[in-house]
């Protein structure tokens, strides 16, 4: 089998529209990196992670142990990144705080290893990964509120989504969500404004889209009290499928829970298999959103679903901004999970870059199928891979940071939570 | 990709010696399955599980559906399987009572399309299963108390391993072992005699191997309060590196638990997903022995450490009586987890008939790498199978029955648990 030659990490920076969530707003440019793992008979493959200066570091460190792995190796890659990562016995316990900067690290090189297992194969990932239950994975309507255009001109046109800063612009931004992807479920990203008046827009929502499930994620802003005011207004007329991170704190959810009829969901207090037996013991949620990029990579999403089945734990995914990379990755690991029972998060519309060859992936009907060709089957364009390093460069920014983009607009803000 | 072409299951026979257990005593005769999955090109995967009457009809119910899945498409498998046992949906919750006859019908073939996944990659299945993080497996001597012969004449001489019923003839059966394969932990079978009586066996052993790691499993044979009566005994000097199954409940091993400072360890109380949660809550058992037959699989086995690391249950590894190609996939799954952190059980030395060309593997140091061929790394030997299903169509025996054995010899036996 042929060996791993070369690692190459190039990090990117892509348009980014005005987002706005419980940090403050989405700066002009989203970071992310691009990795390459290359074999000695020149089969290369890819992956996609964050692009923060942490990340990058941690990257950087496990690179060069890679060389010499063989791309089945996937107890090989982790004890590189352990090692890289100062905790080398890769068996030892999950710390209980969590190991996200470790396990981001490990996804990275992950997806990159099982994609040329696939291309070794001639094989797509899922079949890799066990095969697939379904042949599309069901994806929800991303909803943000937004500014019109970003406060410093970036160089780039302003997106033509508009401003999204009432009931009726969001209706408008899911009606132009559901009219070109065909999404089936809504999802608003809450935490910015009063809950009262983000409640008015998802019934707004609710009018517009009588049978689409609905969910919000308020991203830790609420305190328990303010969830327990406004739940009865959130549960009214079974506006909500699931409930997401109302409160902060697993403690928190654990709290919401026993008084909330309807799932809690979390991308934010169970983000490591460290987070899970305290998880159980509190009864603090019912659904995880699974992120590959985070968890540890597909393989660990596959482990953190078969946890979900065991204890009865619903399982859905969770998004940041991404390239289609990560979104085919997404897509070929979600069409294995058969315990994967709510349409996953993306923020894929929102994207104008693409760093893969043909552009955009196409979301038609609310779901993708996961790409047909060997492995991941998307290949680097390296054209504009050299643009958006480019980008990189040029942008300034090494770190996200939503709330001082805010101040721009506000200069009182504070990203401090609970905010409700 | 080539698909399955074919599936065979065949029933055989093997010698086994008169090993005394809490249930009984071993027949002359052990079942096992030998399942034979063959691609469209020619290749035949192998796997091997239990061959009492009721899995040969599940292996036999689910067999013809197998036929044109990719032996890459797991979850293909596991619908054909779940299909074939009336239980359709491959991601339904588990069932809290267990699914042991489901989970053995899946693994039987899961270890085939493996050995043929290994195949096709022209790499060893601990490969396929993402590498190896040790390159020999531990396994430990499985000391039984025996009789010296068969009561009834099986048709082929005694094993000469002779009469182990004295603290003095397990020594020397465990110094046999040790001297033959090396073994460095000590496994007493116990529950067939007073406690008193086999703790004393296992102060003899501490005598003869003071370094030695030791453990005894009652399977289930003792109350609550026996084990709380005896527990000092089993404590003294620091005797065992776990107790396995003293009662017969997971309330009881839980409550066990409340009071023991050692590890319990289990092959009997938490045997399927579905018993994690109630483990768990209950703190009731500390490690878990696997055992890829029962869980599902090999992947499923992963998982399950998986699970174990999550939650801070240790893993070890149970068996039956067995053929090698058992013994290869063990070895293989055992290689690739991280957390594996006791030496495994096998009751391999225990058998002198084999299914596999080239006869017996060989367990040196304590030890066993990996067969290092493609994928399981052992072929059938047809003369072989051919002489062990005559011994199955032969012997009469259809589903195991100690208790019937022992019988023969003290016609008073009773298997009912709790026996002391």
């Amino acid at each position: 089998m042929t060996r791993i030659a070369a690692v190459r990490v190039t990090p990117i920076a892509f348009r980014d529209p005005p987002l706005l969530n419980v940090q403050g707003v989405h700066e002009p440019w989203a970071l992310r990196s691009i990795i390459e793992v290359e074999t000695q008979d020149g089969r290369v493959g890819l992956g996609e992670s964050y692009g923060d200066l942490e990340t990058l570091g941690n990257l950087e460190r496990a690179r060069a142990g890679l060389v010499g792995l063989s791309p089945f190796d996937l107890n090989g890659l982790t004890r590189v990144v352990y090692e890289a990562m100062g905790t080398p016995d890769v068996g030892a316990p999950y710390p209980p705080q969590g190991d996200k900067a470790r396990a981001s690290a490990l996804a990275a090189f992950e997806v990159a290893f099982l994609d040329l297992q696939g291309q070794a194969l001639g094989l797509p990932l899922y079949e890799v990964l066990g095969g697939k239950v379904r042949d599309r994975v069901d994806f929800s309507a991303y909803l943000f509120y937004k500014f019109g255009r970003h406060k410093d001109d970036p160089g780039y046109p302003a997106d033509d989504w508009g401003e999204a800063l009432t009931h009726d612009q969001m209706v408008a931004q899911a009606r132009r969500m559901v009219d070109t992807y065909g999404f089936g479920s809504l999802k608003l990203k809450a935490g910015v404004f009063e809950p009262d008046f983000e409640i008015e827009t998802l019934r707004a929502l609710r009018r517009a889209f009588p049978d689409a499930p609905l969910r919000i994620d308020p991203n830790g802003g609420w305190t328990v009290e303010t969830t327990r005011r406004v739940l009865p207004q959130l549960l009214d007329g079974g506006l909500l499928e699931y409930l997401e991170d109302p409160t902060r704190t697993l403690k928190e959810m654990g709290e919401v829970a026993a008084f909330c009829p309807i799932p809690l969901a979390t991308n934010m207090v169970t983000i490591a298999f460290g987070h899970i037996p305290e998880t159980v013991r509190l009864n603090a949620v019912q659904v995880i959103l699974t992120d590959h990029h985070y968890w540890g990579g597909l393989r660990a999403t596959q482990t953190l679903a078969a946890i979900g089945r065991t204890f009865g734990l619903g399982i859905s995914m969770h998004s940041n901004s991404h390239m289609g990379i990560s979104l085919a990755a997404m897509t070929h690991v979600g069409a294995t999970i058969p315990n994967l029972a709510y349409a996953c998060d993306t923020h894929y519309p929102w994207q104008e870059d693409e760093v893969i060859e043909g552009g955009k992936l196409t979301i038609s009907g609310g779901s993708m199928a996961p790409p047909e060709g060997p492995g991941l089957g998307v290949t680097l364009d390296r054209d504009a891979l050299a643009r958006l390093h480019r980008n990189y460069l040029d942008c300034g920014i090494r770190v996200r940071d939503d709330a001082a983009e805010m101040r721009k607009y506000r200069p009182d803000w504070s990203s401090r939570l609970p905010r409700y």
